[in-house]
């Protein structure tokens, strides 16, 4: 197995994604943050994990509504610092952990959440499985990740776009859709390690985690999110982000 | 809604489909036939519906692999008659009929399967529904159709490749994937139409019909396949097919 990333502890990543984060004008707050809200199930009195929590804000969003107890688990010192000093919710606790060690968790949970982590993860099979591990019977798993078309393609080292534009509408470039497996890609860093799987690994592996499949979504440009950032009409051409909901199965 | 197509029988595209399958060397019996057989469930004393059973030949499969009853419903005349004079099976029936009428059946299956054929209707939604109501609580449903990152690309009148090619490297045309519709598809006679689906509206209309998704698979080349066809590799960077296994939920 490759060493664990821990990119958001890389100094000029950790700052560039700040700045970004701080505008709220990108991708997270425009297009998925939105989604998942949506497909939240009832938060009240539930006991919630999330995975890659960063900076806390969903951590808190659960704390603010209802929930009886948030575990906010995240690889980055840095970002748990700030969740840290951003919480006064009692009930909300903060751990550093890698997603390849829920098993350390001793507890179980009503809902897991996780928001653009599962991509960093080599082993997505095992992850779904310490997941299932985790939640109580009925309990939900929610997740976004980057999108299988969005990850797919191996450019060649001399292509610099991922697209051809003909008459003024993208054509994306796809390729290598059915290799799962490492993709660098620079963002921010080079050097950055992400993983793609097809969605029929993700929904096998769910399947096989004993997880009922309950709404599929792909992230789609929607009209606020058009009027303050123009390139996400291509949304429409190729999402940035998948996400699913689950429900862990009583066995 | 658009007239009901029945392309097989127009006697261009059937001579074409005649010739294109009696050769068996095609993606149909390479790469969708091997996986339809490796996921289709126990047979024996089953009730079966084929919906656009063709040339019945998955009809005759179920007959002789321990089947009760197999029903095969086509729209093309032409087909159903290749069909019947080639069944001798007495437990094998077929019956014209448009998958947009499935109501008409007044009958229980045990499985219902279909191949090759859902990527022609336009009310995915209704269809669906219209199958869960034919089966029997616990009743599996197994499907292919085109796979989504295959339909999806609206073409440039001009465009008459669906891929550039890069150093000895194939990269397709990914655009208009989140645009369910009709597409227009030259193959064989001009003016076939398609119907793009992306695959959270396959997913979420399959789930709201009471459908659990048992498993989800990607055509990907196999050694035969690739030792016949050269071009088949190209399915790992852009397959041809998607399937899904569902069973229909007790209520």
């Amino acid at each position: 197995m490759n060493e664990i990333q821990n990119i958001y502890d890389n100094d000029t990543f950790f700052s560039e994604y700040e700045k970004m984060r701080e505008t709220k004008i990108n991708a997270n707050e425009l297009l998925e943050i939105p989604m998942m809200l949506s497909l939240l199930p009832n938060l009240k009195e539930k006991r919630i994990l999330d995975i890659g929590c960063g900076a806390g804000g969903m951590c808190r969003y659960f704390a603010e509504h209802g929930a009886k107890y948030v575990l906010g688990v995240d690889i980055s010192k840095k970002m748990l610092e700030v969740a840290k000093s951003e919480t006064q919710n009692s009930n909300v606790e903060y751990r550093r952990l890698a997603m390849e060690y829920l098993p350390e968790i001793k507890d179980k949970f009503d809902i897991v959440f996780s928001s653009l982590a599962f991509h960093y993860v080599e082993d997505f099979n095992k992850l779904m499985h310490d997941i299932s591990n985790l939640l109580n019977p009925k309990g939900i798993f929610l997740f976004s990740q980057e999108h299988p078309v969005n990850t797919a393609t191996i450019l060649n080292a001399n292509m610099d776009k991922k697209y051809v534009e003909i008459e003024g509408k993208r054509y994306y470039y796809l390729s290598d859709y059915n290799v799962d497996g490492v993709r660098n890609l620079k963002w921010n860093i080079d050097g950055v390690i992400k993983y793609h799987r097809s969605f029929s690994t993700i929904m096998n592996d769910l399947i096989e985690s004993h997880f009922k499949i309950l709404r599929v979504e792909e992230s789609k440009p929607n009209k606020r999110a058009l009027e303050l950032v123009e390139k996400f009409k291509h949304q429409k051409d190729r999402p940035y982000f998948l996400f699913v909901k689950a429900e862990k199965e009583t066995l």
